[in-house]
C-alpha cells in the first residue's frame, strides 16, 4: 500500500502559523465587507461541467480538474473525455455565483450585495505564489446599473487593505467601451479585437514600439496600426481631452470621470485613467480597474462591470460589477514584510508531572478557559528543557503542577 | 449551451441567511476550541487517489469522487478507473490529518492539539440532512498516549455545544478492547469481528431477540452467541462489575474509570458506559464515545482513540484521538429551533433620490462604517414601498436622502 505523504501536486498544506495569517486576514475581510451591507454566500466547489465549459472562463476552461461519473453512468468504453465527467471543481466564482443568482434572485435584495471567499482549482503548472488549490475572495454588487456599483466596490476594498496597514493605493481605471471605441474609431477591425487586446495588455512590458510591430505581425494595416497608438500617445492625464480625441460618447466619459472624481474626494486615493488596461476576461462591458500600494511591482486586485453575463444563466438582463482581490498574493505580501497575528488572549499551559492533580487542574482549566483565556494541559516530557523551550515559543506561560 | 441553474446533485447554494448562521456556528467552534489551545489546520480537498482508497475509509471509498488525470497521462483507451485517475475529493479530515502529521510532525508542537473545519464529499444518495458536500469540524490530539486526551476533547466539544444553548448532554462510552476482549471470552471467531459489531451495533433498534438470530445467521455456534449476549445483560450501571464477568484487563478498565470520573467531576455531565456502543470505523483502537443532548433522538458527534493508523503514514507509532461534531446535522438543529444569529452592529440603509448627493452620502457612510456600522447606499427603486418593506426585514434603519 503506498501512502503519500506530501499534498498532491501545486496543493498545499498549512502549518498553525500560516492558517492563523489566512483567518487573521479572512476575519478583517469578513468584518469590513460586512460594514458595507455585503452578504456572504456560499456555492459548491464541485460545477455542472456544462457550466464550466462555456466559454466564460477563458483560459481557465483549459485547467479544468474534471470529475469521473460514478456507477453505471459511467461507461469506460467511451474514449471521449465529455463521455466520462458529469462535472468539474470550479476555477473561478464568478460562473457559481452567476448560477446562483439566476436560481435564487427572487430571494435576494435588489440590488444585491454579494460576497464569496473559497478555494477555486485550477490545474495550471505550480510556480511560486500560483497554486493549484487557491483561496478566492470576490464582492459584487448584482442589479445595479450605476456608477454606484464601480464606487462601493471600489472603497469597501480599499477599506479592508487599510486594515492591513497597506498605504498610497493606486488605481488604474479604463473602460471597456473606450478600448472598442478606439479600435473602431481608426477603423480596425473589430472582430480582431481579442487579440488586438491581448497585445495593447503588454504596453508596459514591451513599450509602444513592442506593441506596434506585435499588432502589424497580425496582418493589421500599418496606417491604421499608427493612427490607432497615435491616440495613446495623446495627454493622459487629462481624461476628456484624450477622449475627445476620438469622438467618446459624453455618457461613457461622464460616468468615468464620476467614478474617478467620488472615489478621489471621498478617500484620498488616486486614480489614473490607463487606456491601456485590459484585463483578460472578455466578459467585460464597462469600467474596469486594478489596484496597486506601495511596494507592489504589480496589482492585488481588480474588477469591472459584466453586464451580460448573468443573463446566460438567468435568461433575463442583470447589470454586474465584481471586484477581487488575490487573497494568496496577499498572503505572500504579509509574510514578506513578517507581518505578525496580533495575539488577543492570554495563554497558559499546564504542566503535568503525573495525573494525581488531574481533577483539580482541568478544574483551573475550566474556570481559565471560561475567562476566554486559552488553556493548554501536557504532561511534563522526559526532555523538558526543550517542552518549555517549545511552549514559550508558542507564547505559554507555564504553571508546573506537582 | 446548456446553462443548469441548480447547484450539482446532492449540493447546496448558500442564501445570505443560511451563511450567516454557518458562520456564526464556526465562529462559536473557533473561538472555543482556540480557547482549549487546539490550532487550525489546513488541508487541500484534493488527495492522492492512493491514500484514499486504503482501506482506512471503510465504506466511504465506495463513494469517492474521483478526478481524472489531465494532459499526456490521461490515456482514454484504457478501461480500468485506476489508470484513469490520480486524485479525489477527502470523503473526512482524518486522513489528511494522518497525512498531513506525518508530513510535518518535526515542525509541531508534541503533543499536537489539531483542530480542522473544511468540506468533505460523499457520492451518496441524497436524503434529507445527508449531502454530498458536507463540513466537517475535526478535534484530535495526537501524540498524547493518556486519557487525559479523552477527557480533554469531550470537555471542549461540551464547551462548544454549551454555547449554542444545548443542554443536558449524555455522552455514551466503551472501548474498542471491551468489545474484542467480550468475542474472545466466549470463543466466538475474532475474524468475523467486523461482521459481529455491524450487528451488535443495531441493538437499540432490533433489541436483543434481534442480534441474536441475525448473528445465529452468521453461522455462529448458538451456544456462543447466548454466552456472548448474556454478558449484555448484566447490570451495566457498575462498569467495573461488568468488566470483571469476563476477566477484562484491569488497566483498561481503570483508564474508562478514570475518563467518567474526571468529566463527570469537572463537567456535571451524564457519561454512561453502554458496552453495546460500536462506531463504523474500524481503526479504533481504545476508547470510543458518542454526545447526545436533550431534544435529539440520535448522536451530533462522536469519536475515540486511533493509535494505529498515523502509523501507516509516518511509519512510526504515533496514539490519537479524535471527536467529530456533526456540522451539518447541528445546523439543522438549530434551524429547527428557530435559532436566530445575534446581530451586534447597527445598520443603516441610505436611499436616494438621484445622485446629486451622492459625494456627500458616501463621506457619511465612510464616517459611519468606521465606527464599525453597517452601511449600504441604494437608490430609490420604482417601487419604494417594497424596496422599503425588504431593507426593514433586513433590520435596516432607513434614511431618505433628498
Amino acid at each position: 500500500m503506498g501512502f503519500i505523504k506530501t499534498p498532491t501536486k501545486g496543493m498545499r498544506d498549512f502549518l498553525p502559523q500560516e492558517m492563523s495569517l489566512r483567518e487573521y486576514v479572512l476575519n478583517v475581510m469578513k468584518d469590513t465587507y460586512e460594514n458595507f451591507g455585503f452578504s456572504l454566500i456560499g456555492t459548491p466547489t464541485v460545477e455542472h461541467i456544462e457550466n464550466l465549459t462555456s466559454n466564460q472562463g477563458g483560459e481557465n476552461e483549459k485547467l479544468i480538474f474534471k470529475i469521473l461519473k460514478r456507477g453505471e453512468k459511467l461507461d469506460l468504453s467511451s474514449e471521449n473525455v465529455n463521455d466520462l465527467v458529469d462535472s468539474g471543481l470550479r476555477y473561478d466564482l464568478t460562473v457559481p455565483l452567476s448560477r446562483f443568482y439566476a436560481s435564487h434572485m427572487n430571494e435576494l435584495p435588489s440590488p444585491f450585495r454579494a460576497f464569496q471567499t473559497g478555494y477555486s482549482y485550477r490545474a495550471e503548472r505550480p510556480q511560486r505564489g500560483r497554486y493549484r488549490e487557491l483561496m478566492q475572495c470576490d464582492l459584487d454588487i448584482l442589479g445595479e446599473k450605476t456608477c454606484l456599483a464601480e464606487i462601493e466596490l471600489i472603497t469597501a476594498v480599499i477599506a479592508f487593505l487599510k486594515k492591513l496597514d497597506f498605504q498610497n493605493f493606486k488605481i488604474r481605471i479604463n473602460d471597456r467601451k473606450i478600448l472598442l471605441k478606439m479600435i473602431e474609431y481608426v477603423g480596425l477591425p473589430l472582430e480582431k479585437v481579442d487579440s488586438i487586446l491581448i497585445i495593447l495588455d503588454k504596453m508596459d512590458k514591451i513599450s509602444l514600439d513592442g506593441v506596434k510591430s506585435e499588432l502589424e505581425s497580425l496582418g493589421l494595416e500599418s496606417s491604421k496600426v499608427e493612427s490607432y497608438l497615435k491616440l495613446f500617445t495623446n495627454e493622459k492625464e487629462d481624461v476628456e481631452a484624450f477622449c475627445n480625441s476620438f469622438d467618446l460618447e459624453q455618457n461613457i466619459l461622464e460616468n468615468l470621470k464620476e467614478i474617478m472624481d467620488t472615489v478621489k474626494d471621498v478617500l484620498n486615493v488616486e486614480l489614473v485613467f490607463d487606456p491601456t488596461l485590459v484585463r483578460g476576461m472578455g466578459y467585460y462591458t464597462g469600467p474596469i480597474f486594478e489596484i496597486s500600494a506601495d511596494g507592489l511591482s504589480s496589482s492585488i486586485g481588480g474588477g469591472g462591470r459584466y453586464d451580460k453575463m448573468i443573463e446566460n444563466f438567468a435568461g433575463v438582463s442583470v447589470p454586474a460589477v465584481g471586484f477581487s482581490v488575490g487573497f494568496e498574493r496577499l498572503l505572500l505580501l504579509l509574510e514578506e514584510r513578517g507581518f505578525i497575528v496580533p495575539e488577543t488572549k492570554e495563554k497558559i499551559a499546564f504542566v503535568l508531572k503525573d495525573h494525581s492533580k488531574l481533577k483539580e487542574t482541568c478544574d483551573e482549566a475550566k474556570k481559565l478557559r471560561s475567562q476566554n483565556k486559552i488553556v493548554k494541559i501536557v504532561y511534563r516530557n522526559k526532555n523538558f528543557k526543550f517542552q518549555k523551550e517549545n511552549l514559550e515559543k508558542e507564547n505559554y506561560e507555564i504553571k508546573e503542577i506537582w
